[in-house]
């Protein structure tokens, strides 16, 4: 390709409302362009690459037995009322009315699609097991797109849906599955990431795991043991709960605290330490629109997460004055709330005693709650978010609290769509079974935009040479020299015919442009030809990652790049 | 691939509802299954015939330098107001709000996206030219869908645009695109295919080209000359107008016709033929709400697609009593209409005499009508369809009418988006010029249907070689037998090894079950293994195409078949 007539400038300045350095990096080196909200458009540079990653997944997945098929982006509302997410999944998915009136909705995902294409299809347990998987557009109405293409509405996103007769076949098949992401995320050159538990959000099914590439730009929370690798994503982490006082200490009783509120201000007013208050956080269930009261160890934060879980909805903000509660002095003593509402205890409050909690009226706390004693028939859940420097649940190492970006999920589904849509096999005792499902999902544009995260540096993008679009940047400087451009274009020539992907500077610009420009776009191999390298009959190569620099002869030129090329490709191979 | 886990079951019945061949062979041999009217899902054959028809694209476009992109499926409304779109097209557009009220759309072609891209991103002559394309889901809600991938709504389609200095510029690129296409055509394996001269549509633009697939099943006329090639579609075509009575034979006068009204009624009555009436059809302009009265000779019929042209409007049946007009008794003369009413008289009245013609009043007509004495400034113009018989308007030739199917189409669009969307370049005398832009479509999913219409037969598909979903199906007979078995396994793996892509009949079933499906799935390559084959050592080679059997040895299997791979291969490259 030459460089004089890609599609696509690249620009010094950093882009308006751009904060992630895979957005202004990508919009900078002229690889995407925003459409709108959310939605961006592909120049030539990222969609190389985005074929390149698909290629890699389309290997691990054919590995596995995949077999590739194409669902639609648009689908009618009954596909999606079969397995009752039509109603569940609420403005996050689009939905339309097609010219005949009839509903129709764009896919987010396709689960329902997978069973329908199997519908039919399979009857007996000799079909299974089964993996079929798609590259194919999706859309998601997020409320907030953000970080260029981290967090967008439309997406090209490869997806697989296996089916089998056992739980146990799934698991065996989920293990190479794992397997098969973690040799996709090395393939693409991630060299930071971790596997976590997941959170299996509006899919069902209960085992799951999130691949996160580990960084600053991620918006996941990650909990890990650097001793065992436990892993998870905050929304579902656990830990021990460290020691706390267990000593009965007198009777509750009421303490003014005036307008002490929050637990800091009423530990600064009782001289005392958030590990000695229990507090309150109120919401509302969406489906029931029942109250919700959470007490946790005041040094504890809420996980919403885990709270939606429990019960089985959304949750909202609550106004507490419509329930005469008084804000910043709820307490689990004498609480006066309507009947059928939830009310939640944290692990972290288990057996404590000499307790702080509010007296659920104005200006008044109470002092020495007794857990045991006081608060009768508590139902102790996890409901709280580790915290940093709380210890592993599994080996009580100190956790470590970080961030990252989600690149994948894998998923257990169980039964959940099949057994709403009817997919099942015979089995030996003459009965039908439902079939058994996992789900495996990677966003293109995502894992584009987060191993830029990883390598690129203050210069500009740094791409592996397994999913560069190019390999080679060949950049003569003074191409107005006669030698010089003579040898480029006879070395441009060569190298492409010898299969290698080379990005050319034919232009006539400066070396100063020229040079940025390569560091900008970050192809891995930079081939520098000028009169002064000539002058030895020599070309320099550069690697952008390392910026390690040689003088090959000319004549060795296609030889040392290939050996270059081999070498990046063996340092991420050799680690599978 | 082991056919018994093969994702789709085939089946022996015709389904209900299809009937067209392809639509039919399709749903049968497990190549789609339909979610929605006019979607479908893409089982694994057919994906993998898909991808093979992608690759021969790509590799055409990016043979004339075309730079791969991607645009969004989704774009927002403030896109395609720029180019008036947004209001010019109907309901064959989907649009939605999104979370925010934000007005969204789902793209049914990307002109819009292909010039915002390149905004900001070209300002030189220099820059130009470029091509980009994309392969990319579209959706258009079409009226009627039919005939499973030949008229759908949601299709993959690859759409390339090009960007130019000068018209000579691109008139040079849209004849390499032009032969780019008829490339791509031949690998694909198409014998049978024409290019017309086309209509443009909601395109905009002068110069077009349909690259039509000649078949029974398709919906849109075409006329060709046999001699000199004149090929168009229907909607364009032009013939000459054969000769008529041009002798004047006295005054106009009013007859009585009872209650005949068609042109077949009143040549009855008056004993006359066809050719010395003329009828009155009539419309109404969708956009300003006119009368339209189109006058033709009575053995022609209209086209509407011209007669839209002339009005610049899509046009709706009208009711003539609202006008006071007798339906069945419209003629040129004392013609009572509003004024702005359209009146067009069709060429094939041009200076015609002794006509009869509706009296404007019931039970009568006309006769003796003279073009040149009675009817006064009428404006001839081109609004009738081209009738088997008539005469090529170049050589003279009579004209084949026929049917087929667009397979693709090339436009020559102009300065329509890029004028209305500002994208300029600087012109040398330092004032900026609008681009000058083409556009170049073609659908994979009808490509995969139509060579189906032109090739299969009475028992199943017939793949070309360079797009099959496998090159060999290999069909072991009696697998029961332990060393069928052994040898077919045998075989499977070392051509899978070779690099051949095989479909391996591995179930346990009939030989009349196995080779009915062979011959359902239509792969070009069968090779039977039976215990009476392997009595000589021997496997029988079938190809699918001309039923052509040979038998050859176990030993020289891979080699034979790769010989007739290139054989198949040869066939149809050699004609490029």
């Amino acid at each position: 390709m030459r460089l004089s007539k890609l599609v696509g400038k690249r620009v010094k300045e950093n882009p308006a409302g751009a904060t992630l350095r895979s957005h202004i990096l990508l919009l900078r080196a002229g690889y995407i362009k925003q459409v709108g909200s959310g939605i961006f458009s592909l120049l030539p540079p990222a969609q190389r690459v985005s074929l390149k990653i698909q290629k890699i997944i389309r290997e691990e997945m054919d590995n596995l037995g995949g077999q590739e098929v194409l669902f639609p982006v648009v689908m009618p509302k009954e596909l999606w009322q079969m397995s009752g997410r039509y109603d569940s999944i609420k403005e996050e998915m689009v939905r339309f009315k097609d010219r005949n009136n009839h509903d129709m909705l764009l896919g987010m995902t396709h689960e329902e699609a997978a069973v329908h294409m199997l519908l039919n299809n399979i009857s007996s347990p000799e079909d299974l097991p089964c993996m079929i998987y798609q590259i194919q557009t999706k859309f998601r109405d997020e409320a907030r797109p953000r970080g260029g293409l981290i967090r967008v509405r439309e997406f090209t996103m490869k997806d697989a849906y296996s089916f089998h007769n056992t739980q146990e076949d799934l698991d065996s098949f989920y293990k190479k599955m794992y397997d098969a992401y973690i040799r996709i995320y090395k393939r693409l050159g991630f060299k930071n990431f971790v596997v976590v538990e997941g959170d299996n959000g509006i899919m069902g099914g209960k085992v799951s795991h999130e691949y996160m590439a580990v960084t600053d730009a991620g918006e996941d929370y990650l909990v890990i043991c650097p001793k065992c690798h436990y892993s998870s994503n905050m929304e579902v982490a656990v830990c021990q709960k460290d020691e706390n006082d267990h000593n009965m200490a007198g009777e509750a009783e009421e303490v003014f605290t005036g307008n002490a509120h929050t637990i800091e201000e009423v530990c600064a007013f009782l001289q005392t330490d958030a590990k000695h208050t229990a507090k309150a956080v109120c919401y509302q269930s969406d489906n029931d629109q029942k109250l919700i009261v959470a007490f946790l160890r005041g040094d504890h934060e809420i996980n919403e997460s885990k709270l939606k879980k429990l019960v089985k909805s959304e949750i909202s903000f609550v106004d507490t004055d419509k329930y005469g509660l008084v804000a910043g002095n709820i307490g689990m003593l004498n609480l006066n709330v309507p009947e059928g509402t939830y009310i939640f205890y944290d692990k972290s409050l288990e057996g404590l005693e000499n307790l702080i909690t509010g007296a659920n009226k104005p200006e008044r706390h109470i002092n020495h709650v007794s857990m045991t004693r006081d608060v009768k028939n508590a139902e102790f859940v996890d409901i709280s978010l580790v915290k940093e420097g709380e210890k592993c649940a599994h080996c009580g190492e100190t956790l470590t609290l970080t961030r990252g970006i989600e690149i994948g999920n894998i998923f257990q589904l169980g039964t959940k769509y099949t057994s709403s849509m009817g997919l099942k096999v015979n089995a030996p005792d003459g009965t039908q079974k439902d079939v058994i499902m996992g789900c495996y999902g990677i966003g293109i544009g995502r894992n584009l935009a987060s191993i830029i995260e990883e390598k690129a540096d203050d210069k500009g993008l740094v791409w592996p040479i397994t999913i560069a679009p190019w390999q080679v940047h060949l950049c003569p400087l003074r191409i107005d020299d006669e030698s010089v451009n003579a040898i480029s274009e006879e070395v441009y020539r060569n190298l492409t015919k010898a299969g290698i992907e080379v990005l050319f500077d034919d232009r006539n610009v400066s070396a100063g442009v020229k040079l940025t420009d390569s560091e900008l776009m970050g192809v891995p191999i930079r081939v520098v030809i000028s009169p002064k390298t000539l002058a030895n009959l020599e070309a320099e190569i550069t690697m952008r990652a390392t910026g390690d620099k040689m003088f090959v002869p000319i004549k060795d030129l296609e030889n040392e790049i290939k050996l270059a090329i081999a070498e990046e490709t063996n340092l991420i191979m050799e680690n599978l």
